[in-house]
């Protein structure tokens, strides 16, 4: 089943012609998300062959522009491109007056919903569920209430052994109680113990995004041992006072945290413009945490 | 002197990989002038190696968000890079609002002086002067108010005829004067008329912006006879009914417009999303009015 993120803007700040401020696109089995949508995420949808119209979530992490000052115009392109389907926005307050003062400049009345969810940075809360996927929030320390979100796949149920069970006859609403460990007997009486006809269902994954924050232990628990973890890396370790000061993280800082919550992957994203390349930044992480990837604009990871 | 606009974004609606939503920059005697901002206005700029802050006055014609919503990244952007220097933003209401509630979001605190002036589109107003140009609102016929600019040259003193004057040790005080269209004795009392020793300065010129608007011919008296005169062609002909619809303009009419108003060259832009290829947009307004050039991102334009 897919999950997977792609990057659509890796910078911090000011958007240049190489580098987007951030948004990135999550796919769970074809379900989309958006999270953050700085200016000019729309054209990277479009570079990138995403139709926008698929996206029914969008997660917007704070109110520093360079991760929602892209929202008004794509929420238009919808409404424009002839939208009926709900729109589900998650974000800090003001966002939503944000977004009808301008509607209401433009005349415009969408023509599809958009449901605004409130979120309240300061604690931890579930956001999202489905029947395949948990979106809860975590609390970041940055200078305006900011949240990062933890993509968590549910425990999928057991699956039929189909090599066994499909001389077995089995009743078709036999199977749900199967799958979550009944065993099964046959028209003779035989009874075939639970393992026997089925096995684990592939472990559930779970994806974490931290952007914005300075160095902050507290959100250990809330990523510990997830397949991915992408963490802001704005500067190198040498800027380390700078970070600190303007409460954003380092290199170093990304991986420790990596390390410590025991994540399978680190990648690191929101760069200073200071660095026009990416190589030392990378370096200097990997000797931290080995496993980091680095977040480019159009770049995908697998969770 | 230069008199040229460089055009940022062409399109209409919606931000395409090729052509961006309207902004234009205008450069009089390199004091820059942006005219509308849609999304990516920062981008087009970089892209074009224009310096952002050398830009002390942005005008938005309509609080459409292909107008205007690459404003508040454009003012934060230039506040990161350290501005100091006051910016003139003019436009209609609630637009000071729309910017002041998403600096209080983000916690900004402009490291320069903004100054909003309100723009009233249903009637005509001048907005500025300095000692070369004057510039005023053009009211446009549109689905919210809007209105276009006229940018005109104040016309200019005489000129010294330097082959005669070099000679006549004329006493500083007295260029003004003479300028103005004052004689000039000698020391021995020989009379020199104005015109044995100054010329006609060159002709003033006027750029008029008019977009968007459906078709209006109460614009004509304002823009009649400039230099250059923009003005929108959403539609090809076959969709006058459209346009008429939407309060736009096909090719036609706007070639109408600039042959009434006896123009001396037309651009056409604001093209909708329909048109791939923009051949036909400009055949068929060349048809009216033969003087027609094509808005393109990145192509300038001398008044």
């Amino acid at each position: 089943m897919v999950f997977k993120i792609i990057i659509l803007g890796s910078n911090s700040a000011i958007p240049t012609i190489k580098r987007f401020p951030t948004a990135q696109l999550l796919n769970h089995n074809d379900r989309f998300f958006l999270i953050d949508c700085a200016e000019g995420t729309q054209l990277q949808l479009r570079r990138y062959r995403i139709r926008m119209q698929r996206i029914n979530h969008i997660l917007i992490s704070h109110l520093h522009g360079d991760h929602f000052f892209g929202l008004i115009g794509l929420i238009s392109s919808m409404h424009l491109l002839g939208r009926t389907k709900e729109l589900y926005v998650y974000g800090p307050s003001p966002l939503m007056e944000i977004l009808d003062i301008q509607l209401d400049a433009s005349q415009t009345e969408l023509n599809y919903p958009l449901s605004f969810h409130e979120l309240h940075p300061e604690q931890s809360e579930q956001i999202y569920e489905d029947d395949m996927l948990i979106i809860t929030t975590i609390p970041l320390n940055h200078r305006i209430p900011t949240c990062g979100f933890l993509f968590r796949e549910k425990q999928r149920k057991r699956k039929l052994k189909k090599r066994i069970t499909k001389s077995l006859n089995i009743p078709v609403d036999e199977f749900v109680k199967i799958k979550e460990g009944a065993d099964f007997i046959d028209a003779s009486g035989r009874v075939y113990k639970n393992d026997e006809i089925t096995e684990e269902a592939a472990i559930s994954r779970a994806y974490a995004y931290c952007s914005d924050t300075g160095y902050y232990e507290p959100i250990i628990p809330f990523i510990k041992d997830v397949d991915l973890l992408y963490h802001e890396a704005t500067f190198m370790n040498d800027k380390a006072d700078v970070a600190a000061k303007k409460f954003h993280s380092t290199t170093v800082e990304a991986a420790t945290i990596a390390k410590k919550a025991n994540v399978k992957k680190l990648i690191i994203g929101h760069y200073s413009n200071r660095y026009d390349n990416l190589d030392d930044l990378l370096t200097e992480t990997k000797e931290v945490f080995p496993n980091t990837g680095i977040a480019i604009d159009g770049k995908s990871f697998d969770v």
